[in-house]
């Protein structure tokens, strides 16, 4: 029997994916499983995005351009001018999801064994990827105790190899909800300099700030042209998470032909998302107002709601929709699972991700979860109640 | 500056890519340039795949299953069995494309180095996911003499090194329209086996077969099932090309269970055309037949027009919609270039796709074209007739 590759066997799995399943025997036995666990945002896409798609003329479902429609990367091009993000449609490569933008990227810049660094705790997907395109990961710790702000300069240049590649950032942050301030950006856009490497900025979340506070992307930071290269998705900021369209900025014009040669090879991104992206990029200011007032509505009850049980420790998030909860328990998986096995409140639980899986050194984020803000108050405000009594039930071994 | 990846360099770009300036600056002057060099059918998408995305009902456009929705993967586990292919549901992985069908099965089965064999000419985009994934192609070579029919045994066998992981074919065949028998396919399932490869089959033109000619599958052979892994496509089956939605169909439950990880990494394929696909399957037998009854006239006016010509060689297709014809000349790139820029009949050119690209061994197929019949008869007659001219006032250096 022939045998799969080592590159499989390192894949890792989904740090939610082992618990699906005792979320779905809970279910079928009656239980009411609240998910505090899912990035998938329960907005409304915008209107415009979906009746565009019902309204398609399409007679042929053809192939779209391997970077995507001029129209679109025309009217995206105008999309970043309007957040201070000055590219043309040339600078953009439209791709199936940030993912594949992910993927173009650590492909286009790096070989087998070259290394990405990248502030832990991160986006689980990233270790994916990068086992996907034979990348080496190398984790900065950033510290809850100071809401995951960038590690100091000098942890990062102490990670510093000739196979370091790049520096990969999430702003505002996936799993943490943290967003870097211009002097952060400022920061590590000097270190790409000063080495010489690529800053690779996920920027998924941009509209999802909070408190006054406004995005600053290294695209936005003079000198970047030949080190940023910035990777977007429409899944959240429409709440369009199933139409698996994103792209791929960067003003590197030897990175973009790079990229391109990959997407080549995939042929094009789907159609019938592209036509819902791009009117989505019509979809009125008031949308997004009314969708940060929302989110920043449930920050401030789940926070509030968290601060009231003891010894709990939370990183305070400032953007996205996700918060990290430190946790008096020595095993989040253990909790986790536990939690969706054995413990009920009027017949109802709670579903967390486990944060062990958003570190890559062995060992951190045991004692942390994840909580994503994207179901109504009502239900958080619940969620959290059953948590505080499973915290108080919970016999840690 | 940070440099590009050896990979990214490596990475090969589309064969016909660099043709498409000089076709877009005869367009622009003015010259009709009939395309015989994309795999773009001109055949109507099911009117049954469209509405079901025009009736669509979602308002918020969420993640699909990692795998694809189940009762997608429940139906195409029926649509294979029509095809007298047994699997169930949880051997299909749903897939954006056949392209990233490839990708998880390359990733999921070869480390960097690793070598697949593959029987050349092939669909060039083979190489593209072969680099990306840093897997080796190790081409061997079929004839246009016997139109392409599967290379001997001791061939393969030769070529066969501890790093051969498996051997992929394309059944039937992208660019060279062949159909493997069920003896041919008896062979190089007897060598996967003997040598404890897997066996990949790219079976996307399942359906396109003529003369009366049966489709036989790799999973239709006895004693494969944990060697035969199929990728397939709906982008021709059902003139879906811009869907993007595909599967890997396989009954090696290791393989599923490592190319599921790869999928868990970019969380699901697109929504709006698993919606499509699924419609897909509830086609009429009659479109099939009309369609293929097309293809056959399209194909039989073609090669009976190709061999009018002085000095031309043709590979007999009888699947898929392409075909191979070698041309008395050197260089078919320099030809289709000329083509573009210089050769006129009455204000008309076209545009083929050179072969070279579509072989691995260097100095292959120099004096081949790939010529796709996805046009009507009219624009199809009148397309060889220029290429006759053409090849009359060709100066060949």
């Amino acid at each position: 029997m022939p045998s799969i590759s080592k590159k499989g066997f390192s894949m890792p799995e989904s740090p939610i994916r082992k618990l699906v399943p005792y979320a779905e025997k809970a279910k079928k036995e009656g239980v009411k499983v609240i998910h505090l666990n899912i990035g998938q945002p329960d907005i409304k896409t915008p209107k415009i995005a979906l009746d565009a798609v019902k309204n398609n003329t399409i007679s042929v479902l053809s192939y779209s351009r391997t970077e995507g429609s001029e129209a679109y990367r025309e009217k995206l091009a105008r999309y970043y001018a309007n957040h201070d993000i000055e590219v043309t449609a040339q600078d953009i490569l439209v791709t199936t999801g940030g993912s594949e933008a992910l993927s173009f990227t650590m492909g286009s810049i790096a070989d087998s064994d070259d290394e990405i660094i990248i502030p832990e705790p991160f986006y689980a997907n990233y270790n994916g990827f990068a086992t996907a395109m034979g990348v080496t990961v190398v984790p900065v710790v950033s510290q809850i105790d100071n809401n995951f702000a960038l590690p100091p300069i000098e942890a990062f240049e102490k990670l510093i190899t000739p196979r370091t590649k790049a520096i990969l950032i999430c702003n505002p942050g996936n799993p943490t909800g943290y967003l870097y301030t211009r002097e952060e950006i400022k920061k590590i856009a000097a270190i790409a300099k000063k080495h010489d490497l690529f800053l690779i900025s996920d920027e998924v979340y941009r509209e999802f700030t909070y408190d006054g506070k406004e995005h600053y992307s290294i695209l936005q930071e003079p000198g970047m042209d030949e080190h940023a290269i910035i990777v977007d998705s429409v899944s959240k900021r429409y709440s369009m998470c199933g139409a698996r369209i994103g792209c791929m900025v960067s003003k590197n014009k030897d990175v973009m032909k790079t990229a391109l040669k990959f997407a080549q090879a995939r042929l094009s991104p789907p159609t019938y998302a592209q036509i819902a992206s791009e009117a989505a990029l019509e979809t009125p200011l008031s949308y997004f107002e009314d969708v940060k007032k929302e989110y920043v509505s449930r920050r401030n009850l789940l926070i509030g709601e968290l601060e009231k049980i003891e010894g709990i420790k939370i990183g305070h998030p400032q953007g996205a929709f996700y918060c990290i909860a430190e946790l008096p328990i020595k095993d989040t998986d253990v909790f986790a699972q536990w939690l969706l096995e054995e413990f009920r409140v009027d017949g109802e639980t709670v579903m967390v991700a486990p944060a062990a899986g958003f570190y890559a050194s062995e060992g951190l984020g045991k004692n942390q979860i994840r909580i994503a803000y994207v179901l109504d108050k009502d239900r958080l405000k619940r969620a959290v109640f059953i948590l505080k009594e499973a915290l108080k039930s919970y016999k840690d071994q």
